[in-house]
């Protein structure tokens, strides 16, 4: 897997920590400032290619910029992109993708996983297989599927902790991580890496994701308060105010509805911090009247956010692990250097 | 902590595995032959003293017949037991631990947890502190909450996998770990050791915990399948059935309401194998007639659990990973023996 992963991504340092695709935070500053540290930064595709070729010509230039230079494969660039596959055309996406060939194409929420077999296979094409394709899902048996559809050259295993969308119903990682790795090993793909997302914040999770089979993790909250993330104040005080994300967070379909992006398929919902939209929701107010008070307090700017505010706030449940700014490439290390202690320090439990 | 645990429970190898306290089925058989492993069996201790003394005094017996011995600290039991404090009345618990001073007590779901105070005081004080105080809860205030009351020798950390009860809002152990260990250390509790239950049926589960920050584990759903426990062949049969607990499973008060177990404080729900019951509520069919066919299943035996059955079949997400019958002994043994082989693989992680 090690030598895998360095070829394909010869600025990885492994075991991968990757920060994910967040639908207008993880641009081109984030992405690349995680590449820059050893991780593996992707842009959030969006849905409007005139965005996605922004984002990765500012990519490029930051790249080009970067002193020391980031180790690079020839004519790839250092971070992926990814798409919500269930609002983006493959036309659009093979267009931007061809010309500035990521290192990954990471791909998410299909109305059905098959169409993720046309998607592989042409990314693959125009790219000549530069291009690599990460998928993720959350459960064992869509595992499974595209491990048969698509041969993914990596499979980024979702879990119930996770912030924003993700399946209504899943298990955490530590059941998905064990479950999605027998079950691939069973069906003879015990060569495709697994990345563990949902839970994970610090050293001790990524820790745990490689005790339970992962190859390295994905984290979002946790870059939620990463310096370079595009975020409001508001937001990112949220994210470093809350704590016990169990109970401060909640899957939910109410902050879709408000917001009006209720295009998602069926079985998805979203994580976020409570607010004054879920709880008005939860007490029976009429969802039009909760809308209305959304509009009105996205113009409070930064007060609009907090738990009084109405501002969504998609967060994962290992929220009260984050309680600090850092520029990404020093979250990047500190997550590896912690991980390194919590295995030195299991690697000397006295199993009798 | 391997000093500590050595020292109240000799017959306890480190990492402790731990066999949940589960209600009409962790009874002498199953708690014993976990403690006679090397792990730590706990009796249910159900509502009604008559049995609880029958399952102590069983308990007893098979520990006394056991061979070789198992190392016993003097006048105590090497099994603990497990209280449900909503329906329990302290007189008749403290009666009961007074006369078989077990290896601990575990508490868990009272109407509020400042009624642990007195519990904690009133057990030591019958057993001159010889039974251990064990308490479960699920959030990192909860925590803070019963260290600071109760000075607890162990606290068990039930994250959202985990099946049978469990608190209705709650982050996976991969989140509460880690946060209810900061906030410990935090208000000076580093000392009290960790257990982490929910989502953990093997070895590499166990491994996570441990690089978290736990202890040990608990594990209810895999002692399903224990060849010791009091159980039905219909729900052990769906129990090694069910794949993919993340959607086999869910968390409902469903199963509460048609069984009439409807007595837990409000912030409790039950997660179980989704069934006939579980969907024909979803549907819309009215409750009471769901109640009525819930009785009729009763009667079938056997036949009245699976997918198209209707008896509850508590169980937690860990599910998929619990493929066969083996003695408990021989799950703890394994257990142990697996995580040992994952951290051995993790030691060699490179973090160049």
């Amino acid at each position: 897997m090690n030598a895998l992963v360095r070829a394909a991504y010869p600025w990885v340092k492994t075991p991968i920590i990757v920060c994910a695709p967040m639908l207008r935070i993880s641009l081109a500053p984030l992405a690349v400032a995680v590449s820059r540290a050893g991780g593996m930064g992707f842009l959030a595709g969006g849905f409007d290619q005139s965005d996605m070729e922004k984002n990765f010509r500012q990519a490029r230039e930051l790249i080009h910029q970067s002193s020391p230079p980031i180790p690079q494969k020839e004519g790839v660039l250092p971070v992926g992109i990814g798409f919500l596959n269930y609002g983006v055309k493959l036309e659009m996406a093979l267009s931007v993708v061809k010309r500035y060939i990521p290192a990954a194409v990471w791909l998410y929420a299909p109305h059905k996983l098959s169409e993720l077999e046309t998607w592989a296979e042409q990314i693959r094409d125009v790219t000549d297989g530069k291009t690599k394709i990460w998928i993720q899902i959350g459960t064992a048996a869509e595992a499974l599927e595209v491990a048969r559809l698509c041969q993914p050259d990596m499979i980024v295993i979702q879990g119930s902790d996770s912030g924003g969308h993700g399946l209504k119903q899943s298990a955490s990682v530590i059941v998905n991580i064990p479950e999605v790795g027998d079950s691939l090993a069973a069906a003879g793909f015990s060569h495709i890496p697994l990345i563990a997302a949902g839970g994970i914040a610090e050293g001790r999770g990524l820790a745990a994701a490689l005790a339970l089979g992962a190859n390295g993790i994905v984290m979002g909250t946790r870059f939620l308060a990463a310096k370079e993330a595009q975020i409001a104040k508001g937001y990112q005080d949220d994210v470093l105010r809350a704590k016990d994300g169990g109970t401060s967070t909640a899957r939910t379909e109410t902050y879709d509805i408000v917001r009006g992006t209720t295009d998602w398929p069926p079985e998805y919902d979203a994580r976020g911090i409570i607010n004054a939209t879920y709880f008005d929701d939860k007490r029976g107010m009429p969802i039009e009247e909760n809308k209305k008070l959304y509009q009105e307090a996205l113009k409070k700017g930064d007060e609009g956010w907090g738990p009084k505010g109405r501002i969504t706030t998609y967060a994962g449940s290992a929220v009260g692990l984050v309680n600090e700014v850092l520029p990404a490439g020093e979250i990047v290390k500190k997550v590896a250097e912690d991980a390194r202690k919590a295995l030195e320090r299991t690697s000397k439990v006295n199993f009798e």
